[in-house]
């Protein structure tokens, strides 16, 4: 998917939204679990009430590495299962990976190829030829790691590495790898105030914003900071909204939940006349 | 496994070899793959070659990756043949993972108790609590990236910080969230006056080597600047083993490179009295 049909999408579903699909067995409703593949089942189902609200999901794959090779099934299930049935929809494949070259190129085959993701979180530490392979596939996307919502986040983030601090030396340096066409980054909603200082410092790049809800970060305020002239975020919501429920519900509070979340987009891209 | 099994296993074998099973199917010997699962039949061929000489195996998630969930299959057997085989053998999944904490615990149980391996490599750069929940697993480590291999080190890696570079400042912060029985650093083979200094830093760590070999990297400037009194270093080939020859030949081929590695291994720590 490439830049201007991802803004159309937004245009179109009023919602800068990402469905974080952190999908853990030992928190879905135990009737899914007599089922073949009870993640994929699951994620099917919140799939199904979302997609509305949504214009993007975002596997994370710790969540299905834990199950093994099976894991990676009901993760190639669930991908598959966006593209077939919901093929305007933004898949971020978040994996954070990052390594020599030759090993790049493996990941990125093995997540834009493989799995047919859009998107893949990438981290920095190991420079521009761990970044590259990930940017040679048309329409497919590297998220990097710029500000992350942890606490941790302060630990090497934040050192001062002369002109700027380390997340702003990463944005700096990466903006002359790639164009806001096939990069975005990563900026926590844990950390409003740094949003609105990088959304001066990059006007025209995608910022994922993950934080919103369980991580404690408030979406009128990271919209306030983080929006640019045509939307440029896709905030991310994971258990907020997948567990607003633990029954035989659970789809339809997620909706709930999906859906008042993309009403405050709404308000908040109306109020920028962005829509 | 810990220290001192490792230690025991190092002048056993009189080699601090690790063997990089970055198993491309593009590489191996066509005649493996009629076979059911040939990259699981190319380690499996390598390894029985190849473990008289190595103390470690570092499958390279990336290569599986590539392959989805068959990959995946490929890896957990791989890592299962070892365990059973060769118990001796210390099991590194390089992985480079890192992310929010509840991310990284499942990460940690994906690499630790599905996959069991003996060590992970992962990313420093979301900081503490990305790597803490690595870290709660007995004999188990963590092998943390601090100065790489690649070219792309010098982008962030060597940025001044202050009164450290990055690097060093890494390393000085997580030697504080993990003693020398847990934790270990990646130090790339094509830095080896750094890895003189950095031996000087943390004279008690184990440092996972790449680098030697494919990358340019040479074992004996490595040794030299890297061996710590009771050796502390695990020295990484890939390619320059796998790959010796792709032919029906491949796994002696494998071992003979292992072997003269190994000799070469030998003579360093008796010239260092280690053995």
């Amino acid at each position: 998917m490439n830049k201007q049909q991802l803004i159309e999408q937004i245009q179109k579903k009023k919602s800068f939204l990402c469905v974080g699909l952190d999908t853990d067995i030992n928190k879905i409703p135990q009737d899914l679990l007599a089922m073949e593949d009870p993640v994929f089942e699951f994620n099917k189902q919140i799939i199904n009430k979302t997609a509305e609200f949504a214009v993007a999901y975002k596997p994370n794959t710790a969540f299905y590495e834990v199950y093994g090779a099976k894991g990676w099934q009901s993760l190639e299930r669930t991908i598959q299962y966006i593209k077939v049935n919901y093929p305007e929809v933004f898949i971020i494949a978040d994996a954070k990976r990052g390594d020599i070259g030759n090993t790049s190129a493996n990941y990125a085959k093995a997540f834009f190829n493989t799995l047919q993701a859009d998107a893949l979180t990438v981290a920095p530490y190991m420079g521009k030829d761990s970044v590259e392979p990930f940017l040679g596939f048309e329409d497919k996307w590297v998220i990097l790691l710029a500000l992350t919502s942890n606490a941790g986040s302060k630990d090497f983030q934040y050192l001062n590495t002369g002109e700027r601090l380390l997340y702003q030396q990463v944005l700096q340096t990466a903006t002359t790898w790639a164009s806001p066409e096939k990069m975005m980054f990563v900026v926590g909603a844990t950390h409003p105030e740094k949003l609105g200082e990088i959304r001066k410092m990059l006007p025209d790049y995608f910022f994922l914003v993950p934080g919103v809800g369980a991580q404690g970060g408030d979406l009128k305020t990271v919209a306030q900071f983080g929006l640019s002239k045509e939307c440029g975020l896709l905030v991310n919501s994971s258990r907020g909204i997948i567990y607003a429920s633990n029954k035989f519900d659970f789809a339809d509070k997620a909706a709930e939940e999906a859906h008042k979340l993309q009403q405050q987009m709404e308000d908040v891209l109306k109020a920028k006349g962005i829509i």
